[in-house]
């Protein structure tokens, strides 16, 4: 059986302690549910600390690079693959996720859940300001999701995965 | 001297009446100035529209397509580029452009943008509902432009080249 | 601490029953070390053996899977990383190698061994026919190795990490 | 109609005087057939002269560069399509090409021919030593061709294309 991969994406630099907070919740709750998690792999924002959190609750952690070797990887990822390909393991990241979480909002960000449309992906957004939650629902048609806390979009996954 | 490719992005299927005249027209615009068109490739809707009149007008047409083979791609292409990379092959759409043009809006488009943003490429939008140009004014903290005719948008290259 | 990762690759199909059995072989000892399996991902040759080896003996598989879904995947790898990208993923099945184990020959290996070379990570050949071991041995300049057993290959993994 | 991509192959650097000789003459001739050069667009080796042989007789080139901007491109590069991806945009350059020659022997040129043999794309080899021409023609099951002078190349291609 392959393991369920779960992504968390959001802002690399500069991320506000909101997303930061909720991010590494969501890294906690993946790994407590079993799920391995996944992100871009870098030592900044919300994928440092979906990954710390992970890894604190004993979970796995894949990071999807966009380097070709070690350099500027966050420290909480066991899995590291290299891609060496920058933004266009954008797309990798969300194919490899059985639901794309956005934690907060960037042009990175916005290119991984646009991506996941495309690729027929669950998406939930976190932290998403009004703007941003209308635009992404309409481009959706209505398939995109919004929770209000770490723990609903965790219960709107497990909804998904039974 | 390298020549200068200008993106033109957009919905492939449906795409509206609107968006294909303004695609058309754009092809043609960006023909005339002596620079080269740079598509999906595919042959549907705005894509397909813009290098159709890139063609017309006796211009340049390089397509950049998902595929590994010629399936599927505009008659209107020159220069077919086979990536076998599936939508990562936005990201090389987005670099290889001196400047993004996003007629009309759909997760495709919306990739392109997010993608583009993060490349730091200028990026004017045609035809964008409103949402959407909140949403994009908003994530470039204003360095996306809004143009209300492809005459306006090519004016606004024309100015960056200079 | 990230994990260390050691790829294996070879031929899909058809592979040979000795290629096989020494991938098989190398994926066991590579689980025992505690290391992580990196493979293509398919239900084919080696790089299914050499999964179903690691997973038999406890460890831990990772496949880069040229597909956007799991169709064609191997049963017996735990992370599934979906790329989309055909044979452009080959670099980065190397690039997230510490060391690339090349198990049979073909033309899908002899790419693997190439953009490692490319990449200055190391290779080890097992199995390697006559004439493809003289060709990447001046190709590299002498770096490739060759091994006569599985377990050859593994001390000189373990030498290289030490 | 889409127009007809050649691509030429070989080491960056350093390549040796009787190289550079033939891949500048390669473009020169495949220029003259109204073809279109695809190369790997750096200002290096087999690349950059064969794109100055094209261009000198009046012939178009693409250039499929490793990297996000024009640094290190050729001068003699018409149409720059940058990636980003590094060497895994070796496997783009051999699917956009209708056939690929191989001009002297590398580790990138090497995975170049291994990827077009996966792409059952027509590889033909110019100025292979005998250990490659050997090593290859095994992989391939003999498709793979070898010429003994650019001229000899050009025609064998106009066979394929007739």
């Amino acid at each position: 059986m392959h393991k369920i991969l779960i992504g968390v994406m959001g802002p690399g630099e500069p991320a506000n302690a909101t997303d930061l907070q909720a991010a590494y919740t969501l890294g906690q709750l993946i790994a407590q549910q079993g799920w391995v998690l996944v992100t871009g792999g870098r030592q900044v924002g919300v994928m440092d600390a979906a990954s710390r959190g992970a890894q604190q609750a004993g979970g796995l952690t894949v990071g999807i690079l966009p380097t070709a070797d070690l350099s500027g990887i966050s420290a909480a990822i066991d899995i590291p693959i290299l891609t060496d390909m920058g933004n266009a393991r954008n797309n990798i990241n969300v194919l490899s996720s059985h639901v794309v979480l956005a934690c907060g909002m960037g042009a990175g960000t916005a290119s991984e859940i646009a991506l996941a449309l495309k690729a027929h992906k669950p998406v939930i957004l976190l932290n998403a300001d009004h703007q941003s939650q209308i635009f992404f629902k309409q481009l959706s048609q209505g398939s995109v999701l919004v929770a209000s806390t770490p723990e609903a979009a965790i219960r709107v996954i497990q909804t998904r995965l039974d």
